[in-house]
Formats: C-alpha cells, sequence, structure tokens
C-alpha cells in the first residue's frame, strides 16, 4: 500500500444544510491540506455539491480531491461484504492521498456526526502506518429529525432507543422502549408493526430545502410516509430519511 | 401572567466548546433581539461565562438578559417537582421578557441540543399565547464523548441504548444492549454494574479545555473514575460528564 497521512481529520457536517456544521468544523476545514470528497454515482451528486458549497462557504483553500465509492460484492454474506468494502475504500484514500504529493493534515467531510452508522472511522483504522486521527463532532440526523419537529428526543427521565430498520425488521418494536428512533430503514420497516399506540415522526432530507416532515398516529401516517417517501425518491434519484416511534 | 414573545429560538450550543455552535447557531443569535441567559448559582459561573463568549465571538447584538433559576421543592414526589419548577422557570422567562419591551425573536442558548434530556422545550411549552418555536439543533455530550475518544458510537448494525443513572440504578443493565449511554448520572452507578465484559469510555467536561478522558475494561477503570470525578468536581466547583458503556 502507498503512504498513509500523517493527520486524517473526520469532520462532521450535519445532514443537507450547509449551516449544520460547526465553527470547529469550518475551522479544521480551512487548516485541511488536502480534502478528500467522494462519488457515490450517479442520483447522489446533490451530496457530492453539499460538500463543495460547504467547502467553499468555509473559505478553506485546501486542494480537494475526488474518490469513486467501490461496489459491494453481492455473494458475500454482510459482515464480510461490509469488511472487503471498508479495505477497498481505505486503499482508494491511501492512492488519491499518495497521488497528491501533500503533507499536511487530510480532512473528510463525513455526513451527520462520524459515531453513529458511519463507516469513516473504521475505514481510517485500516491505514498504514496508523495516521493520528480528530473527530470533529457533527449535527446527527437525529437532532436535525427532532430540531425539525420541535420535539425532545425523550420523556422526562425516558431512555431512548436508537436502532436500524434492519434490526427492527428482525427483532420488532423494542419491549419497555418509549423512544425508538430508526435509521437507514430503506424498506419503511414501520409497516409491519403493530401501529396501536405508537406515534411517528418522519423526516427525509432533513435540513435541507427539500426537507419533508410527516407526523403522526402510526395507523393514520403510514401509508402516506410510504408513497410520500416513494415520489420524493423518484423524484430526487435519492432519498435519506429517519423517524421517532413513541409509544403513546 | 405577562406578555410571552412571538417567536422564541432555542440554539443548541454544544457541551463546553464554544467552537461546537453551528453556523445555523451563529446567526440566529445574531439575529435574535433578545437572548435570555441563566444564572444557575455559585460555582456554575462557568456555564453562563460559556454562554457570555459564545454570544460576543458570534459577534451578537442582541440584548442580554439573565434570571435566576429557582429551587426545586424537595419536598415534592418527583414528576411533580419538575412540573412545577417548570412552570415557575416559564413565569420567569415572561416576566422578564416583559420588561424588556421587545418586539422580535428571543433566544435562548442551551446547553448540548435542546431534544436531549433538557427542558427547555417543556418550558417554552408552557408560554401564553403561545409563541412559535424554532429549535436549533445543537452537539450533544454523545457526539462530544465519542469524538473525543474517536469511537464509534454503534457496531456494525447495531443499536444504541441511551438512558439515565437514574434508570441504570433501578433496571440495571439493558439485557441484549451492547452499547449503552448513560447520562445525567451524578452517583457513577456504574460501580453497582456487574463489571464482566463491559468496557467504558467516561468524559467530563466534554468539549472544553477541562476535558478529562477514561476509558478500560471497567473492572479496572472504574475507581479511577469515581475518584477523579470527585476531585474534579471538587476543583471546579461543578462537573458534567457521561459515558458509553460497550459490551466486549
Amino acid at each position: 500500500m502507498t503512504q498513509a497521512p500523517r493527520e486524517i481529520w473526520l469532520v462532521g457536517i450535519g445532514t443537507g444544510s450547509p449551516s449544520h456544521i460547526t465553527l470547529e468544523g469550518v475551522n479544521a476545514l480551512r487548516a485541511a491540506a488536502l480534502i478528500l470528497v467522494p462519488r457515490k454515482g450517479t442520483g447522489k451528486d446533490d451530496l457530492a455539491e453539499i460538500r463543495h458549497r460547504i467547502i467553499a462557504e468555509c473559505g478553506s483553500q485546501a486542494r480537494i480531491l475526488h474518490f469513486d465509492y467501490p461496489e459491494r460484492d453481492p455473494a458475500l454474506p454482510y459482515q464480510e461484504r461490509v469488511e472487503r468494502w471498508h479495505d477497498e475504500i481505505a486503499h482508494r484514500w491511501q492512492s488519491t492521498i499518495a497521488g497528491a504529493k501533500i503533507d499536511g493534515p487530510v480532512a473528510l467531510l463525513v455526513w451527520g456526526d462520524p459515531s453513529l452508522y458511519d463507516s469513516t472511522l473504521r475505514i481510517a483504522a485500516r491505514l498504514r502506518p496508523e495516521p493520528r486521527v480528530r473527530v470533529v463532532p457533527g449535527i446527527t440526523a437525529i437532532q436535525a429529525l427532532t430540531a425539525a419537529h420541535k420535539i425532545p428526543l425523550n420523556t422526562v427521565n425516558g431512555s431512548v432507543h436508537v436502532t436500524t430498520g434492519r434490526r427492527l425488521r428482525t427483532l420488532g418494536m423494542p419491549a419497555n422502549e418509549t423512544s425508538v428512533v430508526v435509521m437507514l430503514d430503506g424498506l419503511c420497516s414501520f409497516q409491519e408493526l403493530d401501529p396501536v399506540e405508537l406515534h411517528i415522526w418522519w423526516g427525509a432530507y432533513l435540513g435541507s430545502e427539500k426537507q419533508i416532515l410527516i407526523e403522526g398516529p402510526l395507523d393514520e401516517v403510514r401509508k402516506g410516509i410510504v408513497q410520500t417517501r416513494t415520489e420524493a425518491r423518484a423524484r430526487h434519484g435519492w432519498i435519506m430519511d429517519c423517524y421517532l416511534l413513541r409509544r403513546v
């Protein structure tokens, strides 16, 4: 493998609004020598464009280089598929960085926050020799969702459960949980739940001009959410959404 | 009650670093006509000071007014005590705002994010007539914790459980949960858990110059955390901390 950078900065940029970035994030992008921007393929150009807007609005003079996301191998089992995919992304980072012959910190703009359902930290851990990693926290889709709906995430002294669509389909609505956030749910798994006494707050393109919000008793609004989601995805070519379920 | 503002903006400011504020937060503080800053009593002046630093660094020209936090009545049961306390804070907001005779948006700087273990939304809901509420998301202590430790919050496709010290003491470590974040735990309730196969990432004063981090197997580091926490609290007069427990 080619030489890794000495410092890699993972900068959380929030979820769709360039103004979600923190002052710490702005300063990091300004101080970086090189910024790596992924190209995720057709239909997701919006996302690369938001990254470019953020870099420009921060007044960063860093060199910008792109890398293409590899395809995941559908023939592999889930865990191994993810592992091989991360290996390949790390390899592409190293090649791109080595080609740039730059000695300063390398930054990546991470959608949401680098800690939450994001692979960037796991990919950075594959670089050799190991660079010094810096994480700049960012607004997660969860905060963007509750801010847009103007609701608390937790009930008073209540707990909050954060899960994925995949887990919700396999395990159902977690028992004894009042507040459940579901992320990465391309299949609208809420449709399969018993909707009795469940309220949903759903949001897509959170923080952006495209933002769509729907909330109500699950049995009343679930069909509308599925329909709205299908139409919006067709119109924009991509969608990112999440939701909060609360037992009421 | 006196007149309520027409618009009230709850601006998440993150957890201790003035640079945790987002560009949206900066813009909101600049556009506000009045900013309400709480005084929480001796020893917590640091917190008021951070708010003043943020307001100054944003270049906000808004008028700043202070209000004192009321005491909670220890004779009342928990829920009622909290309810009466929120009523009284709402009353103090209204009196303070009415005294200012200002017609524009009123902003409050909310530690962390307004959605997570924070009362500000519930207090704002008590204002009459009901103002238009705007929520500006902020970095939570959870993101500040994972960023400082440079770790993901969730395991791959894993869920995350967020709870309070009070609940952890009552209910114990949640069964079947791999990743558990504990907040509002002044009593170091992790001491009472069976530490076998538990790893802890603990942090206090996250994001600030005072930041302290400890991580390791729970049985090896728990005593050190309790001691460090006690000493730091005595030295600074206050402490805010949280931690992630992971089954390994």
